[in-house]
């Protein structure tokens, strides 16, 4: 199997967007091509896009082909949409990444975009309510936050986690997304301002929760031969592990507050890069709701099972701490542009590993994992590392 | 890059079907896993669903999930739709063999799946306007069979070729699906009949188009060793290649008549397969319009640039002719149910070079090709040999 490294990345401006689905693919295309000098769209021989909901946002399929047109890329051996709901990006990268790898393609783009927000805000809210069993869960109300609300309670039930805890992740990257240009919010917040939001489904409130973002993100995959050739930082693929427990919620065999499926797929990636939990440096984990991050901490192994709520009130997941979690400021504070989000995570891992991050830099970070779900149940996780 | 084959497949009854879009799911899903006794839900390490549009026709994304779910199936390794319009079947398997070519799986399902009669016609029809662009085309009315027909309209006045060409293709492939229970139209047809069916757009009629059909097929796609374990009888991949003129007509920049993406997909699945036109015993086109099927008869190098209207004409295309194209019936006689579409086109080959194809067998077919397009610019070949 060859070796794959990321050569490229770049992110549009996240948030409510006067934009149309073209004008955020043409945003951060351009971001990206702008990124590698040596890298023309007729040079590419690949695009794939993650994007969950185009028919229902701007109906429009057919988006690899749109995209490419927008782009100026005339793909030669691989063009797709893939959608995995929220991980659609991250399933994107793995598609580019295993046609690389077997030798069937050597540059890729892989570019995630969705445009959520539209004039009605009801319809934004309607349209998230696809990604659960419309017929079982979302007809009867089961969406995405009373699903980790659940989850929520139950940890704080086994484990002592408290609504302190959960704001702590809020409060941590809303900071952080303030030193980020591209993301969604960036006044930063308190601990006061967070516990003090609305209350959405108990005991998330609103600054726990990932707004509905309009966004894209896209990066360049290459082969070993082709990453050298490009950039002298490159950044590797280095393990990759994807895992299901169920779909509707009632097939989640465990309490809640467990999630098998995200250790095996972590497992999985840590086994094929050689690595363990400590040697993560950085990490971009799917925070869409703050209890999310925090059983993100303890199944990746960052921390024991059911320490999540320590680990973030002492600082263990912020800058000085064991890794630097979501420094770009996570979905919570940066967006959550369902099918950008994967995408736009490897894109903070390969500038943080070159050293390229601003004041968003993690100190001489070495190895960074992405971690990125669709539903509680389902899970992808990446992880990359410099030469 | 290891080698990978077909270990099974099944269909379910395409059609106008008083079914949800979980249960065409569960028909194909049942009829692949009763061709490969050796293989239960829980041996598959992957699912890849190919889909186009269940956010407009069931609300539903997240779709690969969902069928896992319904299936009993817990992906280890790889879960994910692909959606590449009326390729989307194709590309996702093609996510599957790049997968198990790169040794990052062993055992995948690759089903597809599309509902596209919704209780009101309109919608069915509307919906399809998503494929092509959607602010610069579909807006004015350029839809599907307006850009065919043009396509058939310059292969008449460059080539010579007559709606009785056309209409002897709707003629084959209908007269081929009557001999397949699963197909959406099995009465046959005469040359008076489809000659004499009404005016979709000129000089494409009724008959000499696909029509809106629902229905599912799913593969199941393996590496050397376990296809070796499961059959005596794998359906090996032998070559790939996709390609992409353009995505907006405009962006064509040959002439209709040509279409060079599918020449380049076709030398790039043959150069792969070491394997030249001659050697291809049973074809799968992408008739969505009777003059697909004949520019694919040139493209893919069945017969001489402008001859493809005389290459039906004289019955080679037909059982006993130089290749059988579409024997279970094509798009136009079987139905198109977009996602379904490349997968069943695997399936029908994965039969035939298995000879058992029953009263649709083509005799000693030993290498099979499938070719399926989304619009006039993008192409999807594969190529398939037995032992």
């Amino acid at each position: 199997m060859r070796k794959v490294a990321l050569v490229g990345a770049g992110v549009s401006k996240f948030g409510v967007r006067k934009a149309t689905y073209r004008d955020l693919i043409w945003e951060a295309g351009k971001a990206c091509f702008d990124s590698v000098p040596g890298v023309r769209p007729k040079d590419l021989d690949g695009l794939v896009v993650g994007s969950v909901m185009p028919e229902r946002t701007a109906f429009q399929s057919h988006i690899s082909s749109l995209a490419a047109e927008a782009l100026g890329i005339r793909p030669s051996t691989l063009s797709a949409r893939t959608e995995h709901m929220c991980a659609s990006g991250t399933v994107g990268i793995r598609y580019a990444y295993a046609f690389i790898a077997a030798g069937l393609a050597d540059l890729v783009m892989v570019l995630g975009v969705e445009k959520l927000n539209q004039p009605q805000g009801e319809e934004a809210i309607l349209n998230m309510g696809t990604g659960v069993d419309r017929e079982w869960e979302a007809a009867f109300g089961l969406t995405a936050p009373p699903c980790f609300a659940l989850a929520a309670q139950r940890h704080m039930a086994e484990y002592g986690t408290t609504e302190q805890h959960f704001g702590l992740v809020g409060v941590k990257n809303h900071t952080h997304a303030s030193k980020n240009p591209n993301a969604h919010f960036q006044k930063g917040a308190t601990l006061d301002q967070v516990l003090g939001s609305r209350m959405i489904a108990s005991p998330l409130r609103l600054f726990m929760c990932s707004p509905i973002t309009d966004g894209a993100a896209a990066v360049i995959v290459a082969s070993e031969e082709r990453a050298r050739a490009l950039t002298d930082r490159p950044v590797w693929i280095r393990g990759t592990g994807q895992a299901l427990d169920g779909f509707q919620l009632t097939s989640l065999h465990e309490d809640y507050a467990h999630w098998p499926a995200l250790k095996r797929a972590g497992e999985a990636a840590y086994r094929m890069a050689g690595l363990e939990p400590k040697d993560v440096d950085v990490a971009e984990v799917h925070d869409c709701f703050a209890i999310a991050e925090i059983i993100a901490y303890e199944e990746l192994g960052f921390c024991k099972k059911g320490e999540g709520g320590a680990f973030v009130e002492a600082g263990r997941s912020d800058y000085g701490g064991d890794v630097v979690v979501n420094p770009r400021g996570g979905l919570m504070g940066c967006g959550h542009p369902l099918g950008a989000t994967g995408v736009a995570q490897a894109a903070e891992v390969w500038a943080q590993l070159r050293g390229e991050a601003g004041a968003r830099q993690v100190p001489d970070a070495a190895v960074g994992v992405t971690h990125n779900n669709s539903g509680m149940g389902e899970h992808v996780v990446m992880i990359y590392g410099r030469e």
